[in-house]
């Protein structure tokens, strides 16, 4: 079993914890088409593996992930519902819990894995960017679901629609994530709780689990919309503008600021 | 457009952002029955207003709004239902984003303005306030549905049964608004978030808030519910104390404390 | 009236305050068999006693309730789904307001009375422990449907899954409870307030409850869900194991750790 | 048990069945406020009886019931959303099933209750009107929950927005109840169908009729808006005009033809 | 009022019916793009007319409406979703009553207006057909919000998806419409009930139909999420595919069928 | 793929049709415990199946499936939570259509297939008993979901409560399945219907179904809710007496019609 990733790397533990490395580091883990699918497809292998238990998932060198990779052209396209859909769809589906140690950026589709974690740790280098709308996007692939539950809808307006940087002692303090520590502590952190719950009782935990994912379920509609209306922004000038802009390194001029009204 | 407000001074800026301002100051703009009027209707001219791409409200003076007019008779009629629910439907529904710069004292129906918006930005001034059990109502026009998304169950209960003032600050720490700042700053940082989203991209950024919206959608029917039992509780003899004791500046006795299993 | 009870100390107030003591300090409160089923039907007699308005709910002694009694075997029974879902329905279906005045620690179904009050008051003392994971149950009696609305979903997991420890203190700073006041003043503060609920505008107070708890009518299935898969986890040898090693004051080691999946 | 009730005949069963028939024949059964209060508490009663497993309704004589006695006064009166509440959250909320036989004309609460029945048995005879509109009143006690989860949203607007007549024949072609068969057969069938659910397995029963309920709590401040806009409609000019035309005997006019923008 | 329409032919009657007619009848009514604007922005203009109080709206010759006019090219466009959408929330948040008189054919938009309409009566002769997948777009104006609530899932997805035309004899016995009457009688009964609507209690009837259309906004992200999913549909080849086939009158061959994992 | 089916005959066809069949017909395809994990699973590897558009599932000989093999022993155990759900949740989570083709009885996790399909085609044959309660189970494995948004509410607790016999021809008429044929039309219809859709737009035609089972979703704990009560309710003696009265043929004598209040 998992042997066919190259983006992720993917290590069962003799300590039942299946431990996956987004591991493209020269580029903050960001992911092309490939990582992307791997990211959709894992949790469906694990929660199929009966010898794994728990996932713990973190980014190698200084980042979590990047997102997508915009700069090689993996960015705002149709395919990206497929594989943004069935990332949330199959973490939120998955029955057995997923710990998440943000060791540095997070953003998009890394985002989305940071927090679609049952149990987010981050460090206090973590930073949490929502960038969509930066980026001429709607913001689609999981914080219209997860934030409003996570930190109410008043901060959750105010960050995503202004796009800021929150810092993983912010993200702790908010409630986006479950605790902030500090760097050196992460990854023992992250691994006590993970093989805390691997020792633990696995039915028990995944029926917890799964009663309080009932919430993003009930709503499920919910992500839906965004995911399609942010597909759809993305075949809009906006998003060629916001693109360019992140390539260019320059400050993006949106056409769609004018005359909005005809979308 | 906008020619034929009286409460409301409604400003479209050249830089698409429509400027308005509950403007009676010497009330600490409390809305009569003409003011609650405007304030239900404007939301869906600025949404069919192909010119302007955000909304940024505020109070004239010293006060952001301090709700209906009680003194002058616009307390708990039964007018209220057609206006508040026009009030709170149509801000839910409108496509733009609205900005709240909360100048000081928001009560009643000016607090669901600051609350709905969609990035509420308080001052250290400000002082929020859901006084309708103090006047004998039940917590009618917006608290039930916005409260328990924003700060949760335990504190929307805590601050709506017992009417407790939550100053701009707090209300940042609890996530009632997205932040609070100087008050010095308030109307920079309000002019600086609006001007930067109508210089966005309009789709994405109506995209992202219609999907945040739909959190709202799935559960009107608790809206509705509190809309029409503030309704009724406006008809039983502990409202007529309970604002009489306003007008008076004494405390209530409220006659339902006694025998309240009648209803 | 309330002449039956044994465990609950139940005194009816001139003050319209029906005063309710958790009365087995011997055991911290630990509900057996009768206890248990007291705790699920006194509301409903509660809301129907017309001379009541409040009602106020505290321990006796050091704890304000430490679950059920495990030692004495009532632990995970299925007699269990019938008092825990009395409980918990009825506190929602009560129109009336109830104040918990939580004086010590509180688990299992005491937490959940501590946190299904309208109004929650912590001690400084307090010390807040869903502690069903660690006995090898799924977390079932309220939790699923209470915590995800009142703190978010990051934390509710993280404490859930984990079953942490949360003091009085950090339970009011992540909005588990309305406040959090120093021991000395957790009576007179709870009396206090229930005093002044009790004076209030009875229909106001309890429509603005029944409107806000309709939030949880809407998701009741979530409820219903985790605590039937509770009834089921405590069938299964985790929770013999769970229970047996709190019993003997060892760590457990769940059998369920291995083969998970052939539940 | 049970001797307390007067518009109400209840008797228990040696099968296990309690008998319930709405006893006030020369009225068509129409409740007074007396009678109506019953039908709200008899729920609670019978839910909490151990000796009973299984509730059959009945009216004596002619109808089923008629609903409010309106001659009588009982009709639109603010102590309606205290017991018309109590009646359909009580249905709800009873653990066991609950059979209407429906041998006549069901209006209002009556028919509220012959629909929120689990297992509702209709005769030839039988004539099901929701009159609300026509009385001037929103359709306020069962129909905006129960209708279009039993036919559709098509044919509950169309039936009671026009306040049609609905026979037993057509109430079973269109699903509005379980089944019809001629007057004859329609006690023997009840007391068939009731005897067999109390001879069968009391918590799978219970359960299944749980789990289906979950639709209507999972919606239902549908039933609380519709509840307290009837309570808002009956203080308007509309429900005078609509009430003096059914005692006068007359076709109304309603004053809310006119101006209904004032609301 | 309502001078400003080219597609829509809006005449306020004395009797406080506006009626509406689509009217093109050379090309079966179907809406050019101005057409499908005027489609969704007639409800708001009619819902602040204070002297109309029900719509009544119908087909000009033989057809009720035939939906975007593909020959045109204003089929599946970008634009779609800013009108289809008005069209599909307005109609919901219309408190006014609104009754269809489906004379004929009625297919895409003009189908939606046929079932989002309150009452709504089909001539003998009416066929209602859901194109969407024919075309290769999803089903997104409304089909998946409304019919699942009107005819059940088994039955929406059997036509949904197969493309199914629909007599009107079908349409209410199914549920899908109120009623069908003969050709002749279809005016006459439309404006029959429209007329004794509009004599009504309006506040009543408002409230009736208002706490219904909550059905519809508690699940309001499923109609996001096929609006956006039939948005992003029409950027695909299989659309043009289908598009292309309809107006060459062959029978469409979708690329999509082969490699459809891509998306 | 599909090589490690021993219950399921798995024919992937060149029209991109997988046809699968529930093939033990010396016992009406009764699954046994191979047989209901496979029951689960089939539905995740279809969909990741890149050749295969619709899958198209039938019963071998006279029966489609009469359930869990009691005779056998598989019936209501623990197991059955994993694979029970696996079945409801896979389906309802597969992107690609299922028909069913109900060529006779169809029974527990047989019958959930045959109404979890997208297109359900009944033969004239087939015979639908949802026999939970008769067993002395709660009716846990699709029915408390499906059943009420198919048929309504008064239908289903009619059908369910008492364990009625529905024929295909009476499925058809109210809407539980998409249609009925004669027995000799059945394959040639459901080939048919199959081929169509595998040779349409495989986008269009998913987002569709998609969008549909939101629906499912936005109730998913009702599921879960049922689901577990059943897993309960298989642990108490009323199951083993319903369980051995259908291995013996006799009438069952459910201990629990007394004292069920104990649970």
């Amino acid at each position: 079993m998992y042997s066919d990733y190259e983006f992720l790397k993917v290590e069962p533990g003799a300590d039942r914890v299946l431990r996956i490395t987004m591991n493209r580091p020269e580029k903050l883990n960001a992911s092309g088409e490939i990582g992307h699918a791997e990211q959709g497809r894992i949790w469906r292998e694990f929660d199929a593996d009966p010898e794994m238990n728990v996932a713990l998932i973190t980014g190698a060198g200084r980042a979590f992930c990047a997102g997508g990779d915009i700069k090689e052209g993996n960015g705002p396209l149709p395919v990206d519902t497929r594989d943004g859909r069935a990332l949330v769809r199959n973490m939120i589906a998955c029955r057995k819990p997923i710990v998440s140690a943000i060791n540095g950026v997070a953003v998009g589709g890394g985002l989305a894995i940071a927090l679609l974690a049952d149990i987010s740790i981050a460090s206090e280098r973590a930073v949490l960017i929502d960038g969509h709308v930066r980026l001429g996007l709607a913001a689609g692939d999981h914080a219209a679901l997860v934030w409003p539950l996570a930190i109410g809808m008043a901060r959750s307006k105010y960050h995503l629609l202004l796009g800021n940087r929150i810092t993983g002692r912010e993200a702790a303090e908010i409630g986006l994530v479950g605790t902030c520590v500090p760097h050196e502590d992460l990854m023992p952190t992250a691994n006590e709780i993970a093989t805390r719950l691997a020792e633990g009782p696995q039915f028990a935990i995944q029926g917890t689990k799964a009663a309080l994912n009932d919430w993003y379920l009930h709503n499920i509609g919910i992500f839906e919309h965004s995911l399609y209306v942010e597909a759809l922004s993305a075949t809009l000038p906006d998003a060629e503008a916001g693109i360019r802009a992140v390539r260019e390194g320059t400050e993006p001029e949106f056409p769609g600021a004018v005359n909005s009204d005809r979308y």
